[in-house]
């Protein structure tokens, strides 16, 4: 079933007109008709089916029906990565959806050579992705700041899963095992490295748990996808 | 340093003259001139250094110094994925290269809409990822067959891990533990995930071992890359 996120308060009998980008989806490529079910949610309200009530090429107008899952939201896991190639960094967004990050934060580094990147088109991937893996929310994604900055400014509690592709580093597994679920952060270096100077900044970080991810060099996105589903698979949702 | 995969056999003084792809990549893309050094391996002799003898627009010559590192190859690991959108594929045989993955074999099932691919593309692609990831050997990647041919043929001993989004398959980490590590293989389905039959078919065979890669939806590219993370954290080459 079509699933949309929406801005709207969702309850029982809403009426809700949708977006023009949203109604020419159902009605023009899905072709929706009244009386046809999609599923909305809005991070807050859970997930609601609701009955398609009126359609016109521009306009689409839905009735929420009723609640079909409570609201919930994944593990408190945020995933900061290096502003890498933009393609790059949209693919690692739409995973960090599927893969239920809750929040894709963008770091200039000294070996970036970007400091600026489309927030909203960002958040247009992570909304698409976040409809399809059938999450109840969306990631947030945070304006570029650079390294320095994001680690003076570090949230007192929350420990960081350092990806270390130069280091003697121990694998995600046995690394994580027995640390406390959350908060957590994941942080992904660009593809030349960290600088020797950040490396042993973040080495030296009180709450970072440098970890290997392999012996093999992988790319921004791979590596942000393995990281990802091993902190899932020993700490997040993925263990039970 | 560059590296390039090379059909030669390597050995102390070999000289080689690289293919025309290679020697416009060296001296037209990389600027490279006589004396400079690059890194050669063949999936046989180990990784060499070399250093280029002679360079015109269309051919490099390059003479094999030494040998860098002998001869290795990651974990008898198979990927199986059932042929999907041509990015998708792409993608994965590309992430199966960095992952470690020693063959991607291609399935047509009842959900797949295609029973071809460019297994000649797909190739250049694993092969251009191996030089980047570092490895030793690049992926074969077999044609497509159907999956009922790919199970009635499958090879005693190999054991299979089954991605099943469907089911109440145990998480991976758990249901890999203490398992042989070899050989294996790794089974993802297409986008609409396999058939009742074919689910039923696959759960019922002695050497599958159906696993769980979260709650959420995960895409083709996504479940791959997921896949061989976890196996290589529990049996594979990232565990030491």
């Amino acid at each position: 079933m079509i699933r949309l996120f929406i801005p709207h308060d969702l309850a029982a009998g809403a009426e809700l007109a949708l977006d023009p980008g949203q109604s020419r989806y159902l009605a023009a490529v899905m072709r929706q008709e009244v009386g046809d079910e999609i599923l909305l949610f809005n991070g807050r309200d859970g997930e609601w089916r609701a009955r398609i009530s009126a359609v016109t090429k521009r306009a689409v107008a839905v009735s929420a029906i009723a609640l079909e899952r409570p609201q919930a939201t994944g593990p408190d896991l945020d995933l900061v990565i290096a502003l890498v190639k933009r393609a790059r960094v949209e693919t690692i967004v739409e995973k960090a959806a599927e893969l239920g990050a809750r929040r894709v934060r963008l770091a200039v580094t000294e070996r970036t050579n970007a400091d600026r990147a489309r927030v909203d088109r960002l958040t247009a991937i992570a909304t698409e992705a976040a409809e399809q893996t059938g999450r109840l929310d969306v990631p947030l994604i945070a304006e570029p700041v650079k390294l320095e900055r994001l680690i003076a400014e570090w949230e007192p509690g929350r420990a960081l899963m350092f990806c270390d592709e130069a280091g003697d580093a121990l694998p995600v597994i046995g690394a994580l095992r027995d640390r406390p679920s959350g908060p957590w952060a994941i942080l992904i270096g660009p593809e030349g490295g960290f600088s020797p100077v950040e490396r042993q900044r973040l080495r030296g970080l009180s709450y970072a748990v440098p970890v290997s991810l392999g012996p093999r060099i992988l790319r921004a996105d791979t590596a942000a996808i393995s990281a990802l589903t091993l902190w899932q698979s020993v700490l997040g949702d993925w263990t039970s």
